[in-house]
């Protein structure tokens, strides 16, 4: 039976998502962990994003196959039980045979938050980036206009790719909060630290660093230098995914 | 001159609002310490609610006498740069001189959060106390309706007071949100961890492991081994004072 799991976690602790061989210090491992233990054999689950260490998610979405008796619910309360309190699983369902999340998937939001006031934001302040200037609002929604659309988004990526770095930025938007300016991303598809590298393009727009052109010229280039800083992955979060 | 300030505070990390010789891991102690550097001689603050060990503030609210010729927004800027991140000025602004925090207040209103989801508070955990039953809100709010009113509080109070224990609760409020009970507690003042004391009375009579009415044994008895359990610290936050 595959089973379909909505998920949450504060990624503070953690070395992202992905499940590697030196630690279980990681997402997948500790919900893996769980789930080997409930079926007494080993488990794999797939995530639909493989979020960075540090990196958090309000609507992280993972698949796995569970051979049990127990129903969505009875699995669901056994993760909670057993998991420790900075993951949440927020639903477990039934889903079809060949569901994948990450195959499957049509579409990812992340936001990430930019602490303007780190004053109000005692209670979340982990869940931000404490950025000492104020940016411009109308520069870096220039420079999102040129973000958006199909464009190659190797020149955002921190990593030389061999596959295809094409990929379609839906919307960029801003939000702006007491103390706080959030930027959503909404998207096809999101390569290695790419979120991360256009906020830091972004910011450096917004703080008179850079012009909201230099875009063009990461799009053209292809090379990681020439766009911005990588954003803290602490103010990352993974809102939603879409399928 | 005279400045009031309100102040907020994730208290996880310090042994309370009151300055302790032993230990400088207080709220108080913070915020005096780095006024003192401002003015260069040694300030003394008076904040209206001496919370606990572990417990937060929202609305907290002091009062201090300083010489001066910085304005109000800049007392508070330089406060937020220099404090840690868990505590937040929210606002200076200048006081008559007779104003005291403490004397002057009129009621105090404490939230205490119970987490009855964890895999809902993900990101809130440390401000939510985690309680495995689901207590039932008619018989706490029959118990509400007996601990509203002026009665003598030595009951719910840790300490054996020579002072008058008498206090006005103005209101007991519960409050359902998606994997929590939250509580509000109003009145005229608090005694030495009343307010946990009346929520741990409270959530046993939630469960029926006693009755709404031990509350009228407890007011009459005045004795603190007849109430509930201290329910813990983290749940707890320092909402309001009004003037």
């Amino acid at each position: 039976m595959n089973y379909r799991m909505k998920i949450q976690y504060d990624g503070t602790r953690y070395n992202g998502w992905q499940r590697q061989q030196s630690t279980d210090m990681t997402i997948q491992g500790k919900i893996e962990d769980v789930l080997s233990k409930m079926v007494e054999k080993p488990v794999e689950i797939h995530g639909a994003g493989r979020t960075d260490a540090g990196v958090h998610a309000r609507g992280q979405v993972a698949n796995v196959h569970l051979d049990t008796s127990m129903s969505p619910d009875e699995i669901c309360t056994y993760l909670n039980r057993w998991l420790p309190d900075d993951i949440g699983i927020l639903s477990v369902e039934n889903a079809p045979q060949r569901f994948h999340s990450r195959l499957n998937a049509v579409s990812k939001r992340y936001d990430y938050r930019i602490c303007t006031n780190p004053a109000l934001h005692v209670f979340d302040r982990k869940y931000l980036y404490p950025f000492a200037e104020k940016p411009d609002l109308n520069t870096m929604k220039k420079a999102a206009g040129y973000l958006t659309g199909e464009h190659d988004f190797q020149g955002f990526c921190a990593r030389k790719m061999k596959k295809s770095t094409v990929r379609k930025l839906t919307s960029v938007t801003f939000h702006e909060l007491p103390g706080e300016l959030c930027i959503s991303y909404e998207g096809n598809g999101f390569l290695y630290y790419m979120v991360r590298i256009m906020t830091g393009t972004l910011l450096e727009i917004g703080t008179g660093k850079r012009s909201p052109e230099s875009i063009l010229t990461i799009f053209d280039t292809r090379t990681r230098e020439q766009a911005g800083f990588t954003a803290p992955a602490r103010g990352l979060t993974l809102i939603d995914i879409q399928y």
